[in-house]
């Protein structure tokens, strides 16, 4: 057999953390190096805007693992190890002035916030939610801050609107949108999200274009948009998920129409022997066929052992992307499936709607909460092609049921008359995704 | 056309109701009659428990409609009318002395208790939970109970055992099963729940056969089992769900071998022009092909529009079942779909079990909960083919997830590779049913 395989990732998010660990797996002979600039690793990046909030009561509690984790499972884990360069040809990248060999290489860079392109984007205040030490310094720096602003209505947007404004932070939103969630959800789903923040005070000023950062003595102190000026102490930049991916470009990975980079359904880039995994890819959404990026800490853990699989000589496939998705906006749980009926306007895809107002209990069952489920659904068929919900509880739930749903080529008449739990404290008689379904058939 | 069609159901539970709706809405011009022995229709039968046990505060939140409600919609419903003869060869039933003709007539006779064949079983003080009426008068005199038996741990049984011991009555069960839900619920799953019963004050009595009632002056004061004598005022007969066909029986409908009405998948019984639903009528279960009777009431439900849309006229279809199930004990969730381990050994099916200890929440957020997922694959296919569950929430929104998985054939590999919602207050990283069944593969 000669040399062991020397498999490198370079990247310690939940993607190339996950890929370390299944490479290590799948291949026990392999040296397995994981680089990665930051101190940290095995925490939940997902957590900060809780521990902002003062939900969650210190960022100790994100932590997972110790690095010694990694170490025990065979991982030669290489923290503040800032992967420098590339080397294709002679299969080595570059790290703090090192040299590390490798003969199968995984891609896990992630993504980045874009700076805004405008005036004073270099002040003092501008903000990312990204990394934890980070994270400990703003939530320091909070203490101070009077008046913010945040930057879109992304889902961390959204966590961040409620974040600050549970610390008694005077909160704007600046969105150019016109609705909250804009990129992912329906006005009329988003309504009560909207709702909820603005009862915990966030200002939230749509249709509103971003024109420059003032400030003093190089500090921010007011966002200047096209609807007027916001005096800020912070502006916490939330916009999307960028792909990094300026390794990859230096190795001529191929990228694709989001600026991800192109993976077949091994997770295999455009090189051989070169894998990339999580929000610097993109891959196939499994209703359409468009490539989307900047999905979720589960989807990216799910890539990179699929990827961390195939780099240590396994078989594992990942499918086209169903991306159920479900988060918390102000008190308010919101989420999906695939696509609502604003996106599928867009893409010009036809659509019936089937709607329910449901409840998550008993109607008489204390604690009983709204959930709202509108199903999309192709005509004629009747196949499943989207869903969107929000409500009180169990909304992350549903959102995994549809996603499978989706999956399996689903009818709108196999969730009408599907089976469901009925009891009183924790399921009522009428399942609300039964009952949207029914009312998707009566459009059909 | 001649005259409109006559369509009588027997019957005013969640069956019967949904039966009699249905048909008029298939066929408007059908003069749609619905009897009923009881004094109310449409009101939850299943939230009696938590009125008793004060988690509700009166029994009227119980009720979803009044009788009003149904004279809209142009059914000809029949309170304290108990139909006392079924003449097919005329088709007429006999009610309060009335002759009611039909052509079409749906059975939706439900289920009784079986009053156990012991001595001291006509003692005042044996009591069922079942009739809305009767919850009244048990709800006046559990003021007075000091002491009291609940005869089996059927999900019924477990909700009275927390409602009783919450009313600070000294609660015991009495069970012939060696652990709680045995019929239902494997042991490692039960075990949290029956922990959950103690900590209320639950005395749990298992492997205790029941002897005798012993009373004075006609009212119950000891129930005798084979493990001792138990002081008790009152006990609940919360025995199996056994189907009422004594009318069925009069015509000679087939029954099957769990003594419930036979019907094919339009819900016809063995007699043209006669259908059936609800817990009078045996269904098969999908994975087995076993009859099985007794589900919930929103199988009933279902059940209860097939038959009504095919007494109107109709050609709906009701699929064999794969059960799913939920309930709350003492303050524990419990669930599933089709068998656990247990039920599969008992009739010699193979399988693989692949379990997890999963959360909620992201492990760091307030609130999260355990989640015991347990998933039983086929050797060989992998093909999922039962699930348990125990936890803090959730456990519902599995269960139909699970069902919907089961009836859809899918493998623990679909289910391992599922993609989840991960966001901090609703879902974790790790979804407990992905890890079961990645766990489930291992032993594959």
């Amino acid at each position: 057999m000669g040399e062991p395989t020397r498999i490198c990732v370079i990247g310690g998010g939940a993607a190339g953390i996950s890929a370390g660990s299944m490479a290590k797996r799948t291949n026990p002979d392999a040296t397995v190096v994981v680089c990665t600039e930051f101190e940290d690793v095995a925490y939940s990046p997902c957590g900060i805007p809780y521990v902002l909030g003062r939900e969650i009561p210190d960022f100790q509690r994100l932590f997972l693992a110790g690095p010694e984790n990694y170490e025990q499972a065979g991982i030669d884990l290489r923290r503040e190890t800032a992967v420098s360069a590339i080397d294709a040809h002679n299969r080595t990248v570059t790290a703090n002035g090192n040299i590390i060999p490798w003969d199968v290489l995984v891609v896990c860079t992630g993504f980045k916030y874009l700076l805004p392109d405008v005036p004073g984007n270099d002040l003092e205040g501008l903000t990312y939610v990204k990394n934890i030490r980070r994270g400990m310094e703003l939530n320091e720096t909070l203490n101070d801050v009077k008046k913010a602003v945040v930057l879109e209505s992304t889902p961390l947007g959204v966590e961040m609107l409620a974040a600050l404004a549970q610390r008694g932070i005077e909160t704007h939103l600046v969105d150019e949108g016109s609705w909250l969630l804009s990129q992912v959800a329906d006005p009329d789903i988003a309504e009560p999200v909207q709702k909820s923040l603005e009862s915990l005070g966030c200002q939230l000023h749509f249709g509103a274009h971003l024109e420059r950062f003032e400030g003093e003595n190089g500090r921010l102190t007011r966002v200047v948009t096209s609807q007027g000026a916001i005096d800020a102490d912070i502006c916490v930049i939330a916009t999307h998920k960028e792909p990094e991916t300026t390794l990859a470009r230096s190795i001529g990975l191929k990228l694709g129409s989001t600026g991800g980079i192109v993976v077949d359904e091994g997770m295999r880039t455009s090189m051989p022997g070169v894998f990339a995994a999580g929000d610097c890819v993109e891959v196939p959404q499994g209703m359409t066929g468009v490539a989307v990026q900047g999905l979720t800490g589960a989807h990216a853990m799910q890539q990179g052992r699929v990827a961390g699989a195939n780099a240590g000589g396994g078989t594992r496939r990942y499918d086209a992307v169903y991306v159920p998705w479900g988060m918390v906006g102000g008190h308010v749980q919101i989420g999906g499936a695939s696509f609502g009926e604003h996106l599928a306007t867009s893409m010009g895809i036809p659509f019936v709607v089937g709607r329910a107002n449901g409840i998550s209990r008993a109607r008489y069952y204390p604690g009983v909460q709204q959930v709202v489920v509108k199903l999309l659904a192709e005509p004629g068929t009747g196949r499943l092609i989207g869903a969107q919900m929000v409500g009180g509880e169990g909304v992350k739930e549903r959102a995994d049921f549809l996603a499978f749903a989706l999956k399996r080529g689903a009818t709108v008449e196999d969730l009408a008359f599907m089976e469901n739990v009925y009891s009183p404290p924790i399921g009522a008689l009428y399942e609300p995704m039964s009952v949207a379904a029914l009312n998707a058939m009566a459009q059909l």
